[in-house]
């Protein structure tokens, strides 16, 4: 049987739009003599609608849509991912189904068993699990659906809480007695740069596990925060890969069961940096594309955040359509103005260059009889901050670019950031990458793009430049330290207790910058999530409380 | 036997001063007499941690806790919530706890059954459901304990999806079959001015049904964004209030079950706007008293909004501590500055006047070759709100007072609010408060408070100000039409079509607007709740979707 994997790039509740892929991929099959295309997790509507699934006609139209998809059934089986309203009295309102077509008709409904609750999955707030298991008959095979989480059943808990896994039932398992001859899962998991490795041994371990070959499709394309990274696979019954589609970008393949004794030589690890550059750059392009943007603006500052920023912001939406915004206060150094025109020289985008010193005299001239009798602190800097974060806004206001954010993971973690400053902006493309992985991504950057980025802007020590001199590890430990305690205390989850290796006061100091700053995050733009633990939807903690 | 209602306010994570409540109340109880007695869902560590449930550290800290409590047991039964670890090694790693505790024993776990994940909910995200069902027995009495949800099986499904509800399980009818003779349910239910008469009748309805007392005891106080409005009640098995504890402040009552069959007068319904005053009262109140703040800060623009705000801020934080902010600029009118002035009199709290207008000319002045050829926009208000904000938060760095956000529900709404100007804030008051009932607010605040808010404020018409002669109902229907609008789509959940009464053109201008305004509700600051649907946690819709 020739089966047509779609992994295509979907645009959240524009139903017309996604149908117009699915069309093509169905006509695209179809010429190819395939027997059965298949979509992703929730194809029709997109990947994650959140609370859109609590309106009635968002559901109504997933239905209008798979009608559509029907009619195009004669002659291909189809299958694909969309919400269905679950029949029952009792339970919640719906499923996440994979619908089977064929030849006009819808054949049959599987559910999802396992619905991911865990970092930025909220399943079980709209979908009752399935819990009826059965095959498809299809071209004289027997075929087991599955979705996404369905074969993560062994889905390890974060945390020493001594669990073996989060789930109660096993579909896969369950589905395996059936004796079915392959399987397929559809899928709708987002990329963290450890995930690649992950996702393949997943489907590796379960296909020699049980003697079976699966067939994985998942989407592509970033929804605001969430990237999708494609790497559909096809991987045979002795642990071995057949097929694997492109990463970060639409692709359309077909594989024949009767190769499923095959198999193919897929190089072992990624290039964890160049699949966060591909990522990232997918974050932006996507963002704007499905918001019907074009422009960007941001604050270009001589350092290596917003450098870095304006390389991937420049590979995702073209040189000419972002505008970089130079804003030279008194404690800027020269070079932070010549190294950042050198930098625009080599990239030939648009820049402006607007002095905030007269605005800022004129602020403290303001407020200097409000102040009067208090001492210079942190309250200067963070104006200058405000000054810039307010030019920035008025030029997107006026022109529509749209804001990126340049603060990277570190800055948000300890909260060296200024509320509606630097932390204005649309979408946070750094957010998630530590300060230590931000110069890996600019010397990948530099070996990829000709250097675009000056040695000098890679060289200098960061600096807020909001005071005389003044230096990042004047405050915080030096990078490599602090990424590394705060990896141990984000990703992995540990106790102050449980980071060992560094001194002491030093953990503690780190551990209090970041849980103090929880107020500041929880007003920060989405940020283009890339690791296991990103700031945002994922990662809930509470303002009012004590850590 | 003497049952002790321990309705108390805890800070989550604050183990030390929520077992010092704990004590003093279990001590009174001892003296008074008491048998038994009950906290509330989990006491020990305060509702809701979310990932904080994450941390080891954290649920260790509630074991040790409990043993403390425990301690305390001797000759007193105990029933109180707690996190505890999940023994097996499949599934969720917590269970949501009742431990019953007596003469220095753990007696007994009993957990939660339905885990909420609608609106503000997300218990399954940590929580694994129970499947075992006991009574304890006591003093010679069988006692069922329920889990706040576990007493709400009936909960419905809003929007027409045909669901009579959405739990699969029903924990009271089980237990009810075992005969108990009471029923405790221990709670952790957040106010919505519609909260009040559910909840009662939820109580009432199945005390008749099963025949049946029940004693619900609730916590009182707010965490962030959600307020508890305690009001615990025990209701005997004729559908009578036999108890009803004080609302939105803590509260210890004892009742002896041979007096079940007694009952209360209970005056009908409440009064709205005076539970949604003192929900807003108690959540400032304990925002700043639970993160270490006493003083605060906000921009009084002469506009009804803020003067609420300031009205129910001296309430709470007392008049000398919360300092409002003056910053006439050009398109000011003279009544803006006169009516506050003439409202902070009345009031006697402090305030500054710091006039913009300098600053807005040079940022207006250095912007000028940058926005060489363009006109005069949205750009230039916004100019105007982001000064305001900036000057807001540099007096809150530099005097350490906290800034209060002073908009309402229906410009967050619609966007009627600038991101980084008049939506700063590290707490929004009235950002759950539609227009029309800030209006009401304000009325019944000078009713209280001997009309502390000037008549002018209140009958001026609704304006920005940023531009000449603004007003709100240029470009938004009359908050009459406009607030009835909103609270069909957000609160009632229908669709354009389903909402009928209004010019069609109207209520698609104004959903247009709601859904062109997520990215802005994204970088909201934490929104005071006190309906059913407030924007914020309970409310997630996609930022990069077609709508």
């Amino acid at each position: 049987m020739k089966v047509c994997i779609a992994q295509l790039n979907y645009h959240l509740g524009n139903f017309e739009s996604n149908f117009s892929k699915i069309k093509n991929a169905i006509i695209h099959a179809k010429e190819q003599k395939a027997d059965l295309i298949v979509f992703s997790e929730l194809a029709i509507c997109g990947y994650y609608p959140i609370d859109l699934l609590e309106k009635k006609t968002f559901v109504e139209n997933c239905d209008k849509y798979l009608k559509k998809i029907i009619d195009l059934s004669n002659n291909i089986g189809i299958i694909i991912g969309l919400p269905t309203i679950n029949p029952s009295e009792r339970g919640k309102k719906l499923f996440n189904s994979a619908a089977f077509i064929f030849n006009g008709e819808l054949k049959k409904l599987v559910h999802k068993t396992l619905l991911p609750t865990y970092d930025i999955f909220d399943e079980y707030r709209h979908f009752e699990p399935n819990n009826v298991f059965e095959l498809i008959e299809f071209n004289g095979e027997k075929i087991a659906i599955t979705i996404c989480e369905d074969i993560w059943d062994e889905q390890k808990v974060y945390g020493d809480f001594g669990k073996k896994t989060i789930y109660n039932n096993n579909p896969f398992d369950i589905l395996a007695k059936l004796n079915p001859d392959f399987v397929i899962n559809i899928s709708a998991s987002p990329f963290s740069y450890n995930q690649v490795n992950n996702r393949r041994n997943v489907l590796l371990d379960k296909s020699i596990k049980y003697s079976l070959p699966i067939l994985y499709v998942n989407q592509v394309g970033a929804n605001t925060d969430l990237i999708f990274d494609g790497g559909s696979l096809a991987v045979n019954s002795k642990r071995q890969i057949v097929l694997e589609c492109k990463y970060f970008e639409e692709d359309i393949q077909i594989i024949d069961t009767s190769l499923f004794n095959s198999y193919l030589e897929v190089s072992g690890n990624r290039n964890r940096i160049e699949d966060i550059y591909s990522a990232l750059t997918l974050g932006i392009k996507d963002y704007f594309a499905k918001s019907g943007f074009s422009k960007a603006v941001l604050g270009l500052s001589g350092g290596i955040d917003s450098a870095v920023t304006l390389a991937i912001a420049v590979d995702a939406l073209g040189h000419e359509n972002v505008m970089s915004i130079l804003m030279p206060a008194k404690y800027s150094s020269d070079h932070s103005i010549n190294d950042s025109i050198e930098m625009l020289k080599r990239t030939s985008s648009p820049y402006q260059i607007v002095n905030i010193e007269n605005i800022r005299l004129e602020l403290l001239n303001t407020l200097n009889e409000v102040f009067i009798g208090t001492k210079e602190d942190i309250t200067e800097e963070n104006i200058q901050a405000r000054i810039r974060g307010t030019i920035l806004m008025a030029f997107s206001n006026k022109f529509g670019n749209i804001l990126l954010n340049t603060s990277n993971k570190s800055e948000f973690a300890v909260g060296y950031s200024t509320l509606y400053g630097d932390m204005n902006g649309a979408l946070s493309i750094l957010g998630d990458v530590y300060k230590t992985d931000v110069y890996k991504l600019a010397n990948f950057i530099n070996e990829k793009h000709n250097n675009i980025i000056p040695q000098n802007i890679i060289n200098k020590a960061p600096s807020a430049e909001l005071r005389p001199n003044q230096k990042d590890e004047d405050s915080l430990p030096p990078y490599e330290i602090l990424d590394k305690i705060l990896f141990s205390y984000i990703e992995k989850k540990l106790s102050k207790e449980e980071i060992l290796g560094f001194d002491e006061e030093t953990v503690n100091y780190v551990i209090k910058l970041v849980n103090n700053s929880e107020f500041k995050r929880f007003q920060a733009a989405p940020i283009l999530r890339i690791s296991s633990k990103a700031f945002g939807q994922g990662r809930k903690f509470p303002i009012v409380a004590k850590y």
